[in-house]
């Protein structure tokens, strides 16, 4: 018998902790069919009502003049800071190290773009205003991922962002703000979406994380750098024959996630200070930022996959996906991301869980 | 009141002579529902067993060890042809003029990969063996187009493709299929799909257009070169969250239509030949080599173009999309792909509208 997957095995849990619920092409196909946009024209590449539709929402939702729709992040960004760098007659880009595109695209940027990375600030949390005003090589652009998902969510505040944003305007550095938790971070800096997205130049935002949707993304801007980076979505394979089920998804993402990203938040405190009275518990940051955090575990990575196995097992319980080694040795972390499955636990529930999870751990 | 799109005029016609018939997200939910796969887990980021199903079952098809999906074929081929060029150390690719690759993807493979171009063969048909081994560059690969699109859907015969294959073979050089349409090219060539893979080391198959799939394709050859093209994938955005919809049509399409495609070239040849007898109209090529061809109309294109929105609009008829203009002044031609839709058109039902096309055309 061959081991199963930790997918199949999610597949087969009755309870689930993260996020909005387990995936399946049934509950898919039953949300597409509810949609009130389903008699809009599918879009042919990338062009169509629905298509447009979308682009007009997050257009106005952030402020700017234009939004193009992307099928995948990692080519929205790569158009973006193509275009800024065109524009600049620069070619460097200073961005965090762990941000998205800095180290989870197999170097995508550099193996396909120009452009080369100039990495600012540690690993642990977003980069400061001084450090990035400590950088003097000439720059095609600044790339500020908000939040920063593998510095546990962690976001640059307000009065940062305005002062890292004033730094490049006075130099004129474009500013590329990497939105794929966006939506998610809005409540925490408590301005309105179009406020955070006028200290950009661009803003990108994802459609299948916080708002549920099967994928996807938009660019939005100004009209003339919009334009440019349509050409390079085509040379990226960005020219889908449709993507209407993704377009339609992530418009009732919008309709039925993002009006209820403040509750996911503050049920993402409630369950991180209720995690944090659990012995050989600790979460990162200690107040969430965002509907997601990091959980972080008294006990070694192996051991705490093989808890989250036998759990699942035993009890039809998902806690969660992929665990990751800490800098700690011994320690270990978990990401929880509250959607509507997460509302369905109470704090205490959750607490009552991981505890009995670090039971499980083989010692 | 704004001109209707081509796109909306084509949208409330109630007849279709191209295809498989129009494109509606309550059309699509249909086919997706009845999906006898409907129930396997769906893929995340490119893993699954529906998609394994589905590279599984082209692998076998096409006879190659290996097949792996991607939601876009210039990303497929981009992938492959820079995997054949590390191996060889070289980075010139040998292809078509008018290959998709060469002129269809805004130099996509010039811009974002360090591989150059080497065209051999005149435009309007496909290069000959003897064409290919004037070539004196060392190549990274040759690429093939079978059929060529842009030279009206012509395919090099099974002679030559064997020529072509035994001079790659000799030389070491790797030879790629673009194989957007072999699905709809093999009733011609008359030999399995297996027979005409075999000539390659890689082979690129498309899912939406004689399929009839949402999207996507696959490519397929030896293990270790596929395996070495996933990282591409990931860089050129491909990791899509899910893809299940396009994976479940893309399934239906081989059982649906891939059994068809016998039928479909038939039934091009008996309106192509129905075509010749109508004054002012030819077809290109003369006998078609798949289900698809190009009608060649004594007409300017801005006059079809008109007479193509005036049947629509008043007889509800949609005759074709984009029309072309030709290196002869005063000709201009459109496409036809033949599908469910078109089986629904005797021969002399299509010459009769074609002809009807043409006195509409203002003089």
């Amino acid at each position: 018998m061959t081991a199963e997957s930790p997918a199949d095995l999610r597949a087969r849990c009755t309870r689930f902790l993260p996020g909005h619920g387990p995936l399946t092409a049934r509950r898919w196909l039953e949300a597409l069919a509810a949609s009130p946009h389903l008699d809009l024209r599918p879009d042919e590449y990338n062009e169509g009502p629905a298509i447009a539709l979308l682009e007009r929402r997050c257009a106005e939702l952030l402020g700017k003049p234009a939004a193009l729709f992307f099928h995948k992040g990692v080519v929205a960004q790569q158009g973006a800071l193509l275009v800024h760098g065109a524009r600049t007659g620069q070619l460097t880009v200073a961005l965090h190290p762990k941000a998205h595109i800095a180290c989870d695209e197999s170097d995508a940027i550099e193996r396909l773009t120009p452009l080369r990375l100039c990495r600012v600030g540690p690993d642990h949390r977003p980069f400061t205003p001084g450090e990035l005003a400590a950088v003097t090589d000439p720059l095609a652009a600044v790339s500020l991922e908000l939040p920063l998902r593998r510095a546990a969510f962690q976001a640059t505040g307000w009065e940062d962002l305005e002062a890292i944003a004033g730094w490049c305007r006075d130099r004129g550095v474009p500013l590329h703000l990497d939105g794929a938790r966006l939506w998610e971070v809005q409540p925490w800096l408590d301005r309105p979406l179009a406020a955070i997205a006028a200290l950009a130049d661009t803003v990108y935002v994802s459609f299948y994380k916080g708002l549920g949707g099967l994928g996807g993304c938009v660019l939005a801007g100004p009209e003339d750098v919009i334009a440019a980076t349509r050409v390079w979505r085509a040379r990226f394979g960005g020219n889908l024959f449709t993507a209407w089920p993704l377009v339609l998804s992530a418009l009732d993402g919008l309709d039925r996630h993002l009006p209820r990203m403040g509750l996911y938040h503050r049920h993402a405190r409630a369950i991180a200070e209720a995690l944090q009275g659990v012995p050989g518990l600790r979460v990162s940051p200690g107040i969430p930022q965002c509907n997601s955090f990091q959980i972080l575990w008294d006990a070694p990575p192996a051991g705490l996959e093989q808890a989250l196995t036998d759990l699942a097992r035993d009890e039809g319980v998902w806690v969660g996906g992929r665990v990751g080694g800490t800098t700690v040795p011994g320690w270990s972390f978990t990401e929880l991301a509250v959607g509507e499955a997460t509302l369905g636990w109470t704090p205490a529930e959750v607490a009552e869980l991981c505890a009995r999870m670090l039971e499980r751990v083989p010692r």
